[in-house]
């Protein structure tokens, strides 16, 4: 456990992608495929060639950097994440996945440590969905989530599809999506705030959360209020409310690893007096457990009928999205437990609220995941922030996770 | 009681005004000092001449035609209320208690009816305040709330002043502002669902509702929805949504005659899966009476002070306006109740929740209104409508109102 990274080589790094797209507010805005994004691969590329790790480039931009071993032909150990970022995003959010994964591979060739499995840095393509919809497209299209053809297609505002500026910036790839792993480890920050809360600089993701989304139409009678009275109201407003509180109980009831937001709510006629009409909003429930989660839809849809019974309105529910919640490799969740308590690092088990290119590859090869804490939960915002510490113990945590499942016949 | 108006004659004259500014879905738009509104006028004008009420047009355009009686230099009794419409309105608001007057008038001509006192028909200027802000501006200056030089100054969207367009139209009168009243009746549909709701066709309002008008601003703290649990959040929607259930609470606890609404909000950054991290939205509170005003509001601040703490929420409210409620002249409500009564009409006291001219003369004037049931309730919309029957007999009872105070010493 002696072996350590070297952090301030890993900070160079930082500081030196961080300021490729830096924007005023101290974040950085380095959208999918655009120059500043080649900027940032052609560096990382620059780098990792220093270190003789040669450049993979596959037919969606995914970028994977070989570091050989003794054993030709076994599958690789792949670290990485996305250097991409949304448009007022912070430095941490995904580069710190990458560059993490590159001070590991510089570390390995620095020591001179034989690995008994090729180690692979991975840069995945519009993991942010804010330039490309939608989010984490390489993974996915890896993965088998989407086609390739879809992938490809994919359009920004101006109509580019990622094919076209693929080529453009030089990073269209000619080799397959078909690319075998032995095992896949993202390291991330958290982007939520309970390790902070517990004090803790190490998260060992066990999985993620299942999700549903809906969008709730609430049709009411729109009135003057102040000649109609309380009881012959049809207030869409009121039931909004009524069903804003409930998700919020139904959270709360099915703790652990519940939870529920409406996000988005939009008033009609959204005039001051006059009772509304009609409300539109989001639902997004989500749990650890998929039968939990179908559980708290059986009762949000149950809420909604009596809270439409009660305030005399119509209600529509209209479900999005789902997915189920996924559970990483439990060999893969051991080995990062296991080297972050080896290091004497305060770490505890979490899972994932948000959606990450791990959770894709996770589909098809044994992945893990680990989060370092972020200030105040905040990410996808230029006030992101992760503290020194905690970067440096995730580099090692990543380091030795390798390490122990280069050594284990997973 | 057997005196009963011309109803045949009313709906001609109904029909006529109807035309002007008729909307492809059965409404009417007839902005205040618009060309339409200037052709309703001379419409009422010529209609009045022809029974020889003559014209008194004020400062700010109101219009008052007088029946003679045989005492000239005593006060009359008004009626009336106003023929400009909202850009979307009915045909009834304002324009039935009008055209109820002029058919008062002509009654009375055709029967040759002596009366103690004059008896004037009042059009209001600018009663909507749709195109010139504020509302109900012609019997404002009149009732003092406003100054001539305030009234003639307000501006329409397009910079033109209400001075200069009663002088464009020629309805810029030169008779004073002062200009006393032995009594104001005014007959108006109710706006509101109550005399539907009870099967009665007559309203006798008695007073209108106080109100008082806040804006609040919540501030909680925006986070991603996946990854922060429930307990770590400062959800300003929620908070929003337990101060909107309890101004409901509020307002059931403080009836009868209590009104509490939410009627605009909005959410930032208002996007599906992030936890709102601002809300802001209105408040409004009415009641009968200024003592429960006052003590619905002291609840109101509590409640806002208790939802802060308890959703770990910043919350600033700001009072924008406030009004007393109003009570009618005891003598003009008697004279309503007693000629509905003795008609034999279905009737009930009820309250304004609205505002009206009849809310601000009232209060230099012995006063009195005279509500007739609309449709559900609806109205400031082209759907709004009336019933021939109410209509009818709003018309009678404004008649025998009228008699009954010109009897009387008040």
């Amino acid at each position: 456990m002696s072996l350590k990274i070297n952090f301030g080589r890993f900070l160079e790094t930082f500081k030196t992608i961080s300021e490729i797209g830096a924007t005023e507010r101290g974040g950085n805005c380095r959208l999918a495929l655009s120059d500043l994004d080649k900027k940032a691969r052609d560096q990382l590329t620059e780098w990792c060639l220093q270190i003789n790790c040669k450049p993979r480039i596959d037919k969606m931009g995914n970028m994977f950097f070989r570091y050989e071993n003794t054993n030709p032909g076994v599958d690789p150990i792949c670290i990485g994440s996305h250097l991409d970022t949304q448009p007022t995003g912070g430095r941490f959010d995904g580069v710190f996945g990458v560059l993490a994964s590159l001070e590991v591979l510089r570390t390995l060739v620095e020591k001179d440590i034989q690995t008994n499995f090729p180690i692979e840095l991975v840069n995945w393509t519009n993991e942010e969905g804010s330039r490309f919809a939608p989010c984490m497209i390489g993974s996915g299209v890896y993965s088998g989530k989407h086609s390739l053809a879809e992938g490809l297609g994919c359009k920004d505002a101006d109509g580019k599809t990622i094919d076209a500026e693929l080529q453009r910036i030089g990073y269209k790839g000619d080799a397959s999506m078909d690319h075998p792993m032995r095992a896949y480890i993202e390291p991330h920050i958290e982007q939520g705030p309970i390790l902070e809360n517990e004090q803790k600089n190490i998260g060992v993701v066990t999985g993620a959360l299942g999700q549903k989304w809906y969008d709730l139409k609430i049709t009411g009678f729109e009135s003057h209020a102040g000649p109609t009275p309380m009881h012959l109201r049809k207030d869409a407003l009121l039931a909004a409310a009524k069903v804003i509180e409930a998700i919020n109980i139904l959270a709360i009831e099915f703790q652990p690893h519940a939870r529920g937001t409406v996000g988005e709510l939009k008033v009609f006629p959204n005039s001051r007096n006059v009772i509304p009409g009609e409300v539109n909003m989001s639902i997004d429930i989500r749990h650890a457990d998929i039968k939990s989660l179908n559980k708290m839809e059986e009762k949000l849809i149950s809420l909604i009928n009596k809270t439409s019974a009660e305030i005399k309105v119509e209600m529509q529910i209209n479900k999005l999205t789902e997915f189920a919640n996924i559970e990483f490799d439990k060999r893969c969740v051991n080995a990062i437990r296991n080297s972050a308590s080896d290091l004497n690092y305060p770490n505890m088990d979490i899972l994932s609220g948000a959606g990450h290119d791990a959770v894709y590859i996770s589909d098809v090869v044994p992945t893990g995941m680990i989060f370092i804490p972020c200030r105040n939960g905040v990410s996808h915002n230029e006030t992101e922030f992760a503290k020194n510490k905690d970067m440096e113990m995730g580099c090692n945590v990543l380091l030795h996770t390798i390490l122990e499942i280069d050594k284990k016949d997973i």
